[in-house]
């Protein structure tokens, strides 16, 4: 309290619209964001914020909206250096001919690192503020998520077969345990098992994986049915689904975090959503690579948490959920040919409180309350593109893009202002992707 | 010739890469381009163009690429100030109650020109050079295109039905052909009779239509197989589709341009290829009104000649070619699970010289030639965002933004410069849609 009766606060954020994401899809206006180092500690109307409190930053966002930061539920970062390396190729010669000789040729711990300064980069000015990631080298990726200030949920990945970063199951969990170890007391790092996927992982594995995640209490992240061809290999091999097969091995449940479900049968429907299964959708990945359109709308009528990934560049080539966001909106309304479905207030928080609840992050993070951490951003709804603009929401689903994020801030930290990335030196970040991408080019 | 035997030129543009879309598909690396007053002139080495050209202006365009100007081939522009005015609602509940109310109690040549000028600004802006539209008022329409200068294909609308506009067939084509003699010289304006679309045009009034079509050598354009409920009701009324209704008509020809064709059975598809039909396909509005969305693919193995278009704001948000050129290229893949289908080339194709045959103006625009019309973009690389960047053509599809336009001429004028509107005021033309918006919140 100081001598004027006021309270200190670190920040406060005025705007004209606040959408909080919280349970009733309140969207204020005219009001005011107090913040208190890395927390939320108050939501005031514009009228009384400054005779109750004094701030060292204070922003007046006039014509802005304020938004929970976006979760990227579904992302492997340092990819970021393959963006583009391989585009409009089957899959398999994708994977078989590009994709996996430039991995082994080039990840490493300073290829990861690099790369993920590159996509916490261009996320931040994207409007992301948490990201769920699974890649090797998990320490440099949290390294960059620390330095950035960008919140992480970093996925240990396990596979079968050996790559640069570990050789067998037990070494990458090994590998894994170190790495949570390491960073378990970091604010903004938080970390989950990621066997990458049912075709990539053993029975025993998964075993010793669901052990690990009962044990730990540790979130699984895994890719699910992504692709019709891994569902016939399963059933070749093991005569059921990936997710009948995951089911019987006790790994589907409410801690589950599956990426694109793409192709399901009712059964698989069924045990996914009476397990209370956090999807990811990612749509332009799933289009991309050609393995089909994900039907959200039947999976929204089971009452399944659907949250927004972008997955990795090397198959998206931008990290902009707000694009997955509009792209998340359009394709239920044009594959169900029911334009009133997820309408513009569902999609925001698919991109938010979903992402948050999927994360097991949703005390911490994905909508605006008090108490919460102070993970926000401002959209600018007054560019000659969003005009005219009946209804801040509908403009941003549907009319703004991510160069019309003005300011972000992570647990209570502004990370971009008026545009611009904070500490960070984008020239330089721009320098170093250019000489990897001439070394990559080269394979 | 000067005294120093160099030609003279208006502008010369260099940049790093300049994709032709002419019929190689020629990517330039470190051209010129040199343009003499509304012409491009020369395609040059910029290594030999300052030894033989001089010009006023000179662009240095270094991690740029340059395209022709995007082609929006089904617009009605002056429905941007409907922008964001009802969305994610059933189709006939936002006809009935939105859309056709709003249209009766404000449009009007006001409406039209000041609803026209904001959305070529945003078209400039989103390096759209030509937009082939369909609306009430032309004239005010024509107004917009002349003073902003940007080139347009204005259709002469047709409808059964009274508006504020028109009373009868008869009256509309009048109208029509008034607007058509008073702007016929007009170097950036074209005209097609546009009737509305086979339900709401009944069979005497296109007789009409295709009788001035053929004696005027004009292009029609119209909306066609839009939704699956105007092949049900004309199935209803006449006992065939649109498209096998049109043809006993005469109206199916080359020089027609139908807009969407989400809903085609194999006798519809055929009679379209057989006589050549020019397809836009508006993947953004067909998802956001639940229409569907357009098996492109099929339409392609028929060698049909698709553009692109964005429809109206009212149903799409954003006339952004470029996010229409991405998504029709993600929809492809996603739905025929062949990623390898419309790769970068083709989609940026469809956007320039595709639309320019559409519209018959392909001896005009929609390449980068020798003697065509000096209708170009230039689009920045070399944004963090893009990075890295393993070839031009993916960036500028997969990576890149309207956000990342940074120059446009139309017919050798600059209108974009540095992303800033040249010769416009941007905040006036904002100020005037938020004065229609407070007007049109009321109804």
């Amino acid at each position: 309290m100081s001598v004027n009766n006021k309270k200190n606060a670190s920040t406060i954020i005025s705007a004209s619209w606040i959408f909080t994401s919280n349970s009733k899809n309140e969207l204020l206006s005219d009001y005011s964001i107090v913040i208190k180092n890395d927390k939320i500690i108050d939501l005031i109307s514009q009228d009384e914020v400054f005779e109750k409190y004094e701030a060292n930053e204070v922003y007046q966002l006039t014509d802005h909206i304020i938004t929970p930061g976006l979760i990227n539920a579904h992302s492997h970062v340092a990819m970021s250096l393959f963006k583009g390396f391989a585009d409009d190729l089957p899959l398999q010669d994708w994977l078989n001919n590009y994709i996996w000789p430039a991995e082994k040729k080039f990840v490493n711990s300073q290829f990861v690192k690099e790369g993920s300064i590159l996509a916490l980069s261009e996320m931040i000015k994207s409007g992301v503020t948490t990201f769920n990631d699974m890649y090797f080298f998990p320490n440099a990726t949290a390294e960059a998520s620390k330095e950035l200030g960008v919140r992480s949920n970093i996925g240990l990945v396990v596979l079968d077969f050996p790559t640069n970063y570990a050789s067998d199951p037990e070494d990458y969990l090994v590998k894994g345990f170190d790495f949570r170890d390491k960073w378990r007391n970091e604010d903004l790092i938080s970390t989950s098992i990621a066997p990458h996927a049912p075709y990539s992982v053993s029975d025993k594995a998964f075993n010793l994986i669901n052990t690990y995640s009962e044990e730990l209490d540790l979130n699984i992240h895994i890719h699910l049915h992504e692709t019709i061809w891994e569902i016939e290999d399963s059933i070749e091999k093991y005569g059921i689904t990936p997710i009948q097969r995951l089911n019987n091995l006790g790994i589907i449940g409410p801690s589950l975090i599956a990426a694109h479900c793409v192709h399901l049968n009712e059964q698989d429907l069924s045990i996914l959503a009476s397990n209370k299964v956090n999807i990811v959708h990612n749509p332009s990945s799933n289009m991309k690579l050609g393995s089909g359109i994900a039907d959200v709308a039947r999976m929204i009528g089971q009452n399944l948490n659907i949250s927004l990934g972008t997955d990795s560049s090397a198959s998206n080539n931008r990290l902009d959920i707000m694009e997955e966001m509009r792209l998340a909106a359009l394709l239920i309304k044009g594959t169900t040919k029911s334009p009133e479905l997820l309408p513009a207030f569902q999609a925001i928080n698919m991109a938010t409180i979903n992402g948050a609840k999927a994360l097991g992050l949703d005390s911490l993070i994905g909508s605006i309350e008090k108490n919460k951490k102070a993970d926000l951003i401002a959209i600018d709804l007054n560019s000659i593109l969003s005009q005219p603009s009946y209804n801040p929401l509908s403009t941003l689903v549907y009319s703004s893009s991510r160069s019309d994020v003005n300011y972000v801030w992570i647990n209570g930290d502004i990370k971009l202002k008026a545009k611009v990335l904070v500490n960070l030196d984008e020239e330089k970040i721009t320098q170093i992707s250019k000489s990897w991408q001439t070394k990559i080019k080269q394979i």
